[in-house]
């Protein structure tokens, strides 16, 4: 039976209902969808958590969600009232069998016939195995092209413990059925790096250590720790951000030309990218990467304190709130080429900028000519793709400067955009896996960074930099460039009007 | 002696005086260099013509010139009075001895040792001979090194005139001495093409014919032969533009790299493309070269007459006001890529673009991708570089739109930029000949336009198509583009917000 495209009826149930992630991002998420007539006529969400409450308050919880976070902004009432309508809240214990049987009886009461469902597991690690034992033990989860479950990172928090999650779950579902969901790829212009690619002839002969100095992946958050010092104590920027949202940059932009627009030829192009990545021995560790962890400093104006006075984080936490690291593919295409990345807490601001640099022309007829040419693909919170190149300053003379041309989503597009949640809770209706990620590679992510866990486990403060928050991260990041670049592209917001001339000689 | 890069002093005579280039352009330009502090302190202006006039009419008559076409608007009372104490008129017939030792006086009077001459014949192309002969007569422009003479256009009216023409000019003074100007090659985007080109390492490897489809070039007039038909009804499109202008924007387009930017060297380049260009057979003329001529219309909201009823223009005038032509570059780089050529008179507006097209992306994997990579470079009204990309629709799934980035110099440069002529007489007066044509160029692009002229000649009248003015010319010009095109490039003023969605869906 084939997966159909435009199901006729859905049962979405999430797992976790009072948490964070459902009233911010999921339950806007399928209010959008409804809002724009992209969820089939029949559907219903089943929200399952511990805590008792009542099915009105509940709607009325995730009404303030959707006025607070909605890029859709406040929910009309007629509106709301279709769709809150079809939620409906279950109390009951994730490790309890009578939830199950209730949920069960809930979905066959919904079903009319065989319709698509969906399991989203929005909990902590720790009850993912325990909720698909019981989704099993209920046949719950049984047609793979049917039923399909949503995990959230964390997928683990070493090799190990992914492999033993992924056994868990693989004994349980078909790969197919199994939705691993890093929201940076569900991001717009993460989505359209593939068709930047792959849709334009001139970028793709370029697209090699022949005519690429280097590549520069910065994911820079704003935000410090905050709350969730507990989670993040144990975790790091390496796990938290690198093994996922990096790495799954760093492969769209280095994969091979997929055979085809489909979610197996996608993957396996990327996971071969994984694959690739040059392991790094001990010593390579602390030559190859750097870690940071944020002082007190000032953000935006407001004062911040240290990562290690943070709630819930140990004063004498070595855990690192920034990562910037140099890795190297070593295939055909990108021998010798440097993909830099970097993440961190308590930047500057928050700016997710993938740059391209390219080597320098060997024409040496312009003599100040040493700028390259950059491609300049901006996530978030600017969307924008730009090329760097030089250009005559207008005047007398022949006097080079480095431009930009500009594509901004601002100029051309003038309603808001879906949410990344959205696309991709749109993607699992549909049964469309292509931005999602298979089990091989995560694991093949782990590994990449495996070395780099286990160096730092062998020595917790060796080389750990403090960078005051509000800066860039720690000198010694501006150090791993060398020698093909100075510093980081610098990720400012764009002023409109980006140069002006101060005289034309 | 080496050229002086700064001159200590100018000498400047204009030969035609009174004509509309001198009022229009030169004096303007030479005021803006003046106000611009780019004339050596010590400089004078010695207008020659043959009307009596007195030299404070004269005066005003330029200062009327100065604030009707300047860049700079109005002139200041004090900064023109500077100016216009330097300019002496004259009075002189170009045909008389004493007119050049009344010159040779007044220049003697001015210099002190060695300064630069400039000699500008903005004068009908029947005074050049004789006003040459005078120079040498009277020996004033005999030191390579300082002494210039400016020619305009028409180079001769073909080959074997402008051979003649060029072995008089050759045997009284050195090749170095004389300035073929083409003021397409003094306008800011042209020069801004060879900075693009070659300071930019990612366009060079894309520039053959392996990603190349082929190259449109166009220079729309909006301007109707107004009071020119006396000179344009024995010209037309192909001597007056295609001749000079479009086989120039050609030759920039299509060069090699130079050895180095230095006007021999980017002068080789140029004149190696112009040889390189497929000759055609009277048959292929026919074939390949589409020629029009404008009958009545409407431009821009006003009535035009067609082009046999202007006045000075025969009512039976086969003289093409349009020509598009498709020519080819038996060279390496070229083989097999079209380039297309097309200029015209009364067009629905003023325009001069040239249109890169890249190869469709072998890549098969987006279906819907048939919108090859486009190179804009927008030369007048806009000056504009743009790439057409193929881009994702934002939304929830996978639709590709051609979009455009773009870098505009009105976006990045506040001030005005200065004229063609500005540019190109101060290259006179400090010795660059970089954009000027050398004598091997001209006689290698009337080489590259004979047959034309000879086919044309021999049957006046076959395939002249006509095209109502306010139209982009006879459909014949865009079956020519076939298979490479249904049609020319939209030479449409680019609106600011280029695109708005009409939905997310």
């Amino acid at each position: 039976m084939p997966t159909p495209k435009h199901p006729e009826s859905a049962a979405i149930t999430i797992f976790g209902a009072r948490g964070d992630l459902t009233q911010r991002k999921l339950i806007p998420a399928l209010y959008n969808l409804y809002l724009d007539g992209h969820l089939p006529e029949k559907f219903a969400i089943f929200c399952v958590d511990f805590v008792t409450i009542g099915e009105q308050e509940y709607r009325d919880e995730m009404l303030k969600g959707v006025n607070e976070f909605s890029r859709s902004g406040k929910a009309g009432p007629n509106t709301w009232a279709g769709f809150a309508k079809r939620v409906q809240y279950i109390q009951g214990d994730f490790q309890q069998d009578v939830t199950y049987t209730t949920l069960r009886s809930k979905i066959k009461e919904f079903e009319q016939g065989r319709g698509i469902r969906m399991f989203y597991f929005a909990v902590a690690p720790r009850f993912i195995e325990v909720i698909s034992d019981e989704l099993c033990k209920n046949k719950l989860c049984t047609i793979d092209t049917h039923h399909r479950v949503v995990v959230e990172k964390p997928f683990g928090t070493d090799l190990a413990s992914a492999r033993k999650l992924n056994r868990y779950l693989s004994s349980r579902f078909q790969e197919k059925q199994i939705f691993h969901i890093d929201h940076y790829l569900g991001k717009e212009m993460v989505q359209n790096i593939l068709a930047f690619r792959f849709a334009n002839h001139i970028f793709d002969p370029l697209w090699n250590k022949d005519f690429i100095d280097h590549v520069e992946i910065s994911v820079a958050e704003e935000v410090s720790v905050g709350k969730r010092g507990g989670y993040y104590d144990t975790s790091g920027a390496l796990r938290d951000m690198i093994q996922n949202h990096l790495l799954q940059l760093l492969c769209i932009i280095a994969m091979d030309c997929p055979k085809a627009y489909e979610a197996e030829a996608i993957r396996d192009s990327k996971v071969k990218v994984l694959k690739n990545i040059r392991m790094m021995t001990d010593k390579e560790v602390f030559t190859n990467v750097v870690r940071g962890q944020y002082t007190q400093g000032e953000v935006q104006g407001e004062q911040r304190v240290a990562y290690r006075e943070e709630p819930n984080v140990s004063p004498e936490s070595n855990t690192e709130t920034f990562v910037a690291a140099r890795l190297f593919i070593d295939n055909s295409r990108w021998k010798g080429v440097p993909f830099f990345l970097r993440t961190g807490k308590s930047m500057p601001r928050q700016s997710s900028v993938i740059m391209v640099q390219f080597k320098e022309s060997p024409n040496a007829i312009f003599k100040d000519n040493n700028v390259p040419n950059r491609l300049v693909i901006s996530i978030q919170p600017e969307l924008e793709i730009g090329l760097v190149f030089e250009s005559k300053v207008p005047g007398l003379h022949m006097q080079l400067v480095p431009v930009k041309m500009n594509f901004m989503y601002t100029d051309n597009y003038s309603q808001s955009l879906p949410e990344a949640y959205e696309t991709l809770l749109l993607d699992v209706l549909e049964g469309d896996a292509t931005s999602f990620m298979r089990t091989d590679q995560i694991e093949a992510a782990w590994k990449v960074v495996m070395p780099i866990l286990d160096a730092w486990k062998a020595s917790p403060s060796k080389q750990l930099r403090f960078y005051p928050a509000g800066t860039w991260g720690p000198s010694e990041a501006d150090s791993l460039l060398k020698p093909h670049a100075k510093d980081w592209y610098k990720l400012e917001a764009p002023p409109r009007v980006t140069q002006n001339m101060k005289s034309i000689e």
